[in-house]
């Protein structure tokens, strides 16, 4: 019977940012996606709006950034704080870089662009690559069982025009419904309330006529009338977000509402003295909050949950979206690792532990900030010192730092909102001291090099084409480990004689390898036009190598790199992180003696682990890192012919499913 | 009779680029704009690619770069020559940035994309501000005659599907239909061949498949076998630009074709020892190519003419498409002033002059260009030289220029192919010692002050959103004069005590001063959003402080730049090129001194004039200097709704027509 059903690869029930981006990488990757909502047509207006620094980064590495910019986003630099002064009016208190530069991000500013524009980029990315979104259809009914055990789940959708069902049999299903999931509810995943409190906020976008001089800046406005936190937003509009009731109010109402003018007349009052009329109003809502976290992710590692599915909190931290795309990323890669037999499908258990953690931290984080800016209202001179401390990120004047606690609090939090606060703790992907493997040659508790966390970011010139470019972005998102090969200051590799390289080159081609055993099993494989994945799905190198771009000439580097000639890079371009470094990248990445390392860098841009250049050992440390979770007799991947699409000849890997 | 024809501000012919930009700016600004091309519908592969570092800016400026750099252009920063080997084989015998730093290029690279995507991007502005181009339509007649003075050119249309014909008057006709031009015929304008040496070019857009190194890098290649120049293109395609026939050929026929077939093989040969096979061809043309200059842009400053109907040249020097967009802004910005009473028709001419000019340059340069690469075989150490010098853009090496005649003209070539050798000379715009009006104040023979020029680059923070902005790109292409004013290092401007720029205020804020004169007509227009033209259509204001952000509070600046508040910047960014400086953005625009300064920028982007800033005399000064173009008694010009488009509130202008 089950052999008529439909069978996918996973179905996606609902198209806001986790599920968009979930099933943006798995259709690339080559998977069939079955990708629903049940909504008639994409997000209009409203909703979420502030992409952080880190996400920009990310959308860079998925190659759609450019494709956003391209809708003109506003861009919040600093955060404007505003408190009440004597006679009823208000006053700035001070301001902060909402992104300092101590945190050394690429993009230091949150874009403000309506969640609209920013899916609609996904979705035509869908389109590129022969998916779509089927609207509006929702899920009626799903079950695990063994009436196919290749396609365990069994998912029963209806079409809300028609209501023709439709059921089908998937190896996975995932919700990204929102906060009120059916699935999640069907799974009885109770929901956890951190901070018994909950409040009712309102949010209103559009364009305001006012004198107030910080329009244009992110604020919170404490007034002795009520409290606004203002956004700016693209096409000349604002958010507004203002509180209107919470659960400590006396009579407190969690369906209290209020009209478009009763909070226009709030706005007014506590904008005094200016002045601040609306020109048109685009979007408005009322809606209760409250802080919550799913108990469970998953509870079968096929059915799986993620954004708003799993995690509510106030929206005006900016948080829900740029949170959503990473749970995306984290889940997309570790399904496609088992799903091409590269992985055993224990690994999938690290998507909830990680995410997880990262969304306690999160509400932490929320209850924090609400506690910073809903009560205690700094000082000014409080405020200063953070100020200058921080505003440094692009000016040429830079104040000693000053680490009262307050100032402290406020760095976590920036390093919190920028999205550079996302760090996975130890596990078998993260490497550490108490990681089941060890080797004399990993890189344990390296300052720069925070495996779970990012890679520092630095600049190079690409060989091939002699592009400056980002490097720790050269690598696009594509499902593989990035080895990041730093050929390390005594190389004479422009010449050919950098043995450490050699050895290193040699034994990771060595049959046996983890990096040969995962190679492609079609052999007669065009690969010409591929500089990410020439040898294999599972792994994309990019060698950097400490010398001017004209001494350079990949034919003379050791053979392994000819294939990955668009991915070799000369360490020669000025930083000003590090002024007098010889090999500037080298040393922001954390290599600053002689001796190069290799960089294991885990598909979503998180490090794994690190290791000494110095030869054939350093394969032996990688291969024993890699065994812990990697399948012990290596598959060959099957391939599937590339798509349109990424950058660089990047393939799509269909693999055995 | 004339009343029954319709009546367009004007009419233009061609939707290629000198046309489409044309078309950008004059609808923008309000006016009645027929556009028509006789192709049924738009670019579709092929033709002009490169867009040059200085095209990338004015392409910013108009606020159209994200949208085409959103189509993943590729990106040329160095050229590689290749040159005869013994064996019959050829070698790289160096590489040489295309735009070195010392042109201080905000984007020092090329961008490669197919011109039907950049058309794209325009003919999308043009829709969203309420016009399109007519397809598939061509002019069959036009006269000027006296039927309608306000209208006095007599324009008849015809639809190339329905045989329809269409006869309009229009206030001015424009000619951007190419190197065959019917307007140009009819005015029996003859094209001056500078160069008697014409040539058959070959040219092929495809995807290769090559183990050439340098594939992804711009190259001439010199071989025993004939030459070839390589552009990289996106989508990881590549143009070959292949010389088929010279008219110094023995047996030279400029009717010489050749096929797919036999310009493969040929190219096949030239790179030999390096094999190069064809995946696809995307497009391929064969075509006879002279140089040649129009004697006249125009005969009565009613028909004009631009782009390739005005100039012809190789196309390998990549200068088609950018002198096109010049052409077009050019006339743009003086038929918006003529139009809206703020200048004298004499000020046309200066379209000629200044535009024929370059295309003189541009010519010359291509002499020299095709001799030096067609001809001359550099040596291995000149290369050399001139790539140490040469390569320093973005690398923290820099060798002592050595300057060799080849270095030095090579230097001139690159601020050629960059597009910084737009040097517009002497004239009523473009103030020197031999303008007909001097006043003290003005600088003259300022080093970085060049007039004619662009305005040097410099970052700075915009006070109202603490942005990162790029100062010279914040004032859009509204067809304004700009007016930057820096206030100068001893600048108490944040307190409210800058005497000067008080002074200054004031004395421009007089009923009769040149800023005031050319005011809206209507009192009582709403400028709230408007903070490029608060005050007047023919003057945009940017004010830079040599303070930190968060000490410059706009309230406390004098009263004029309260209506300028989103044009106020922090002049804070540490920039490496002036890193002691106090004041960064004053020292690279050439105000070192404590004493700021005015730069008149016209809306082209070049330097007008610069003024010291004193007071009340600065005002004087310009006034005197603005006095000898624009009109006298000073005409207030109507107001026309803003059109959704630029950012930043920024007004189209329909004046007085």
């Amino acid at each position: 019977m089950t052999k008529d059903f439909k069978k996918h690869d996973i179905v996606i029930i609902g198209a806001g940012p986790v599920g968009l981006l979930l099933s943006v990488c798995l259709t690339r990757w080559g998977y069939d996606v079955r990708h629903i909502d049940n909504r008639p047509v994409p997000t209009a207006t409203g909703r979420a709006d502030g992409i952080q620094p880190r996400t920009l980064e990310i959308l860079r590495n998925l190659g759609l950034k450019r494709k956003i910019m391209a809708y003109d986003p506003a861009r919040v630099f600093e955060v404007a704080f505003w408190d009440p002064a004597p006679g009823g009016k208000i006053v700035r208190t001070g301001t902060w870089a909402s992104c300092p530069s101590f945190l050394d991000a690429r993009y230091p500013f949150t874009a403000l662009l309506h969640q609209g524009l920013i899916e609609r980029v996904m979705i035509d990315d869908l389109r590129m690559n022969g998916n779509n979104v089927q609207r509006p259809w929702t899920i009626t009914r799903f079950e695990t069982n063994n009436a196919d055990p290749g396609y365990p789940v069994e998912v029963e959708l209806k079409n809300l025009d028609s209501n023709v069902t439709d059921t089908v049999r998937t190896k996975y299903l995932f919700s990204g419904e929102g906060a009120k999931s059916f699935v999640r509810e069907q799974l009885k995943v109770p929901i956890r309330h951190k901070d018994p409190i909950s409040h009712v906020w309102g949010v209103m976008d559009g364009v305001v006529r006012t004198n107030f001089p910080d329009i244009k800046m992110k604020c919170t406005i404490h007034s002795d009338h009520g409290s606004i936190m203002v956004i700016p937003r693209e096409d000349n509009m604002v958010r507004l977000y203002i509180q209107i009731a919470s659960s400590t109010d006396p009579d407190f109402n969690p369906r209290k509402t209020a009209t478009v003018e009763e909070v226009q007349a709030a706005a007014k009052h506590i904008f005094e003295p200016y002045y601040c009329d609306w020109d048109r109003v685009e979007w408005y809502s009322v809606y209760p909050i409250g802080q919550g976290i799913a108990e469970k992710y998953t509870l079968d590692h096929r059915v799986f949950m993620g954004g708003d599915v799993c995690h509510t909190h106030s929206p005006k931290a900016g948080q829900g979206m740029n949170t959503a795309f990473h749970d995306a990323i984290n889940l997309a890669w570790k399904l496609h690792h088992v799903e091409s037999g590269f992985a055993s499908r224990s690994v999938l258990s690290t998507y909830e532990t990680e995410r997880k953690s990262v969304a306690e931290t999160l509400l932490d984080f929320d209850n924090k900030y609400a506690a910073l800016f809903s009560t205690r209202q700094p000082s000014s001179s409080e405020v200063s010192s953070a100020s200058n401390s921080s505003t440094s990120h692009h000016t040429n004047t830079s104040a000693p730092e000053d680490e009262n606690p307050f100032v402290a609090m406020f760095k976590a939090n920036c390093e919190f909102t920028a999205g550079y606060g996302v760090a996975y703790g130890p596990n078998i992907y993260n490497h550490s001291a108490e990681h089941t493997y060890q080797h004399p040659l990993l890189l344990t508790n390296h300052p720069k090099l925070r495996t779970g966390r990012i890679m520092p970011n630095s600049n190079a010139t690409r060989v091939a084409d002699a592009n400056f470019v980002h490097l720790e972005n050269e690598i696009p998102c594509n499902g593989s480990f990035r080895l990041f090969i730093f050929a390390g200051l005594q190389s004479s590799a422009k010449k050919g004689e950098h043995k450490a390289l050699s050895d290193f080159a040699t034994a990771l081609q060595a049959p046996t390898s983890f990096y040969s055993r995962f190679g492609w099993a079609d052999e007669e494989r065009d690969t010409h036009h591929d500089h990410n994945n020439p040898h294999t799905p599972l792994f994309s190198l990019a060698l950097v190598v400490a010398a001017r771009r004209p001494e350079i000439e990949v034919s003379n580097l050791p053979e392994l790199f000819h294939d990955y000639a668009a991915r070799v890079y000369a360490d020669d371009v000025w930083q000003k992180a590090v002024p007098d470094a010889k090999a500037p990248s080298h040393a922001k990445t954390g290599f600053e003696g002689d001796e190069g390392g290799v960089v294991v860098v885990r598909p979503d841009g998180h490090v794994a682990c690190a290791v000494r250049l110095v030869g054939k050992e350093t394969v032996d440390a990688l291969e024993g890192y890699f065994a812990t979770f990697l399948d012990k007799t290596g598959r060959k991947a099957r391939a599937r012919e590339p798509k349109f699409g990424l950058g660089g000849g990047a393939q799509r890997v269909r693999a055995q499913l």
